[in-house]
């Protein structure tokens, strides 16, 4: 496995790379979600590349850049071990010498959310994305469910400027009581985690609010909420289109299943954790036909 | 010579062109200035795409895009003369089908000149630009000096990005009397035309004023000022690094020669022309040589 720190090196050492190329765009502190994204390039693509880079574009000016989780030679064992071709771990000044002033801006999706709670942040992944696509050529690149909004910004500006890569999303790996894998968990104190798969309890509540029948968002989100207890802190709970992440009743409609997304993102202490859970709704045709 | 007017058929169609593949994208109503980006390019490159679109991004809601110049029948038969292989010609909604919402911003180098006189001009060209290299992965793009803002913004959001495209760069195409090519100098009444060269004048005033050893900016633009006269109205005339756009003096600096431009546009009753001549200063070490 190589390891390289420098753009020019990394386009060299990808140019005779078997292809299909598979792109694994991390911020390193890898956990099972990750080396999930691994799993699944290692098993439609020829070549993978990984990038470990925490981009400090993504990060407010209040928020955790300087004391995100680092694990450097953890991380290198781990994707050496999955099979990993190359390591892309470049400095700061190497994705950003001076005179950089780029910015991409995937517009309304990456406004609502974790965009208005992060400003920001979707223009930073946006910005970094569409530059490690372009470095690599990669013809496919793999990303969380967990952070469905981040899908989305990412499926918005490749379509929007005909980025020759696709977006493939692998499911969220979650630890036993429920709680959704993220580098983030590392900053809860036991009691914390003790309380963190709350979080994904209420979005299996509001899922199974509308197994019940109901389309109503704000009763969806009402369900969720009877599991949101101290010391969890709700950020926000609701009901989105998984393309546009704008807020939408479960209503069936007429043309076909309609995919949806219950989100989530609860506070615990001074630490964030989203999570979200896909779900469908038949056609109103088969919900008719059904009731005859 | 191929004519297509969707992403998808374009695509296909430069799949199976021989390497390396030249694009030059233009506006249309094209002139001797747009025919020198394709010889040039048909001189370096194995194949060469032109496109033609009126890009709605880059003009403001009061500015010409409803009125500026197409002559689609002339283009097709100007650029299957050159040699070109294929015209990509999209309608508006095939590059920005509903719900397109992405921006591509070159930052502060698209905020001078004919930024600050056309907010949000170059982030419509960036963008455009960026798409245009993602669908065709071009190897190498081709554009007129005489818009020397746009080639510094195109070179920044390249480098920024790392999009594996290189920008060459082609001198401006000037009429006898040193009017540069234009699709707009078409809006000029035979008065306006008439004076139209003062702006080439002025600029070359300027780098007059430069070799007889002027550096300080204002005494340049000074310079160049005076050959802006009735009908012509300043827009602006500056001294600005090519790469930045950043206004400087046109003092020698001693680590080698210093390339310069000299910029300017004027206003022709409700036509405002753009123009720029480049020129260098020696290293100080050569002046002081001269000097003992």
């Amino acid at each position: 496995m190589q390891i390289v720190g420098t753009i020019a090196d990394a386009r060299r050492a990808v140019a005779a790379m078997p292809r299909p190329l598979a792109l694994v765009p991390t911020m390193g502190a890898l956990h099972a979600g990750h080396l999930a994204l691994v799993a699944r390039a290692q098993a439609t693509c020829a070549s993978v590349v990984a990038t470990i880079f925490v981009n400090p574009l993504q990060f407010g000016p209040d928020e955790d850049f300087g004391r995100y989780p680092r694990a450097f030679p953890a991380d290198v064992r781990a994707l050496e071990a999955a099979g990993v071709a190359l390591v892309f771990a470049p400095s700061v000044d190497a994705m950003y010498p001076n005179g950089f002033d780029t910015t991409v801006d995937p517009g309304a999706v990456g406004m609502r959310f974790e965009g208005a709670l992060r400003p920001g942040h979707f223009r930073g992944v946006a910005t970094v994305c569409t530059k490690l696509f372009a470095i690599f050529g990669a013809d496919v690149a793999f990303f969380g469910a967990k952070d469905g909004q981040q899908v989305a910004v990412l499926r918005q500006v490749v379509r929007d400027l005909g980025l020759p890569v696709a977006i493939e999303v692998v499911p969220t790996q979650r630890d036993v009581d429920g709680l959704a894998l993220s580098s983030r968990n590392a900053y809860l104190s036991d009691a914390e985690r003790a309380a963190a798969p709350g979080l994904y309890r209420a979005l299996r509540a509001m899922t199974a609010a509308v197994e019940r029948g109901e389309t109503d968002r704000q009763r969806i989100v009402a369900a969720g909420r009877t599991a949101i207890r101290t010391p969890l802190r709700e950020a926000y709970l609701d009901v989105v289109d998984p393309e546009t992440f704008v807020a939408c009743d479960a209503a069936p409609r007429a043309d076909g299943v309609r995919e949806l997304l219950a989100i989530g993102s609860v506070w615990l202490g001074s630490t964030r954790l989203i999570d979200n859970v896909p779900f469908a709704v038949a056609p109103l045709r088969a919900i008719a036909g059904a009731a005859r």
